[in-house]
């Protein structure tokens, strides 16, 4: 990590702008706008079996690749700062959902998460312990995770946007 | 949806498999196993601030592409089961979590997740609320935001893997 340390706690906001093309393809548009501009040109789509052309990945591989990839930066980012050495780390992880059949649609849920983590490291287990620990706490898709968020939905309508939740009753 | 409605609960599982390469790059190799097998190929990197190379778009780039997607693939499935005509849709997402300095490293946590919707359609506000309602069930992605998940970390040691939740605690 280049980035000087924050001195007070800071906001970091993504957004994303997804349109609707082709069978099942979502062209998404991704921006994080704080604490620093970027862009980043993604894509979701399903394959055959769910109506789609597989010209991209389907969002569940997209959404399991940031927890892979968010914890594997935070415990290389972490190593330095807490002075744990790392030759080499590899890591696999593993989603389990469950689909649940309601009469024409469906509903789903999750059930498990595993992450097992090979890290090659000339510390003692106890550093690779806290190492963990700390990376855990600076995941912001871990921490995202370990907690019930509640997701505000909004529909454009002629007369402007209507909070789904209120509509839902 | 060209795939039959499941009968019985099925499960839906991903694994991803991470190395970690250059400074802070993943190369990510992504499977879904169940309920049929298909691989992805992805990647993570951080900006330069962050000490990567900027060669793959950021863990969470990847995480609010999957949760966009999710919903909007949701929504395009279910239209169709739910007799909602969809002439098109776009969708805005925005993310913003809190990222606090603790000495040398830092903790995170979310703050707000917000989805808008651009929903063109001839049908009447009442069936899109419903449509988006049960998008939001059959999204893996927000019913696994909208409860508490553990995530179980195992570390590989010469003598097996270890509970990493257990040796903290």
């Amino acid at each position: 990590m280049t980035i000087e340390q924050p001195k007070d706690p800071l906001e970091v906001v993504f957004t994303c702008s997804g349109k609707a093309v082709g069978k099942m393809r979502n062209d998404l548009d991704v921006k994080m706008t704080e604490p620093m501009e970027e862009s980043f040109t993604l894509a979701t789509d399903e394959g055959p079996f769910h109506g789609g052309d597989a010209s991209a990945p389907p969002p569940l591989a997209l959404f399991i690749g940031g927890l892979t990839g968010c914890i594997m930066t935070q415990l290389r980012a972490f190593a330095k700062r807490m002075d744990v050495q790392i030759d080499d780390l590899n890591v696999d992880c593993k989603i389990v959902w469950q689909w649940t059949p309601k009469e024409r649609i469906y509903e789903t849920g999750p059930k498990s998460f595993d992450i097992d983590i090979f890290l090659e490291s000339p510390n003692p287990l106890e550093d690779q312990i806290a190492l963990i620990a700390a990376a855990k706490k600076g995941c912001f898709v871990e921490q995202t995770l370990g907690q019930v968020n509640k997701v505000r939905h909004k529909l454009r309508t002629p007369t402007g946007f209507v909070d789904v939740e209120r509509m839902e009753g």
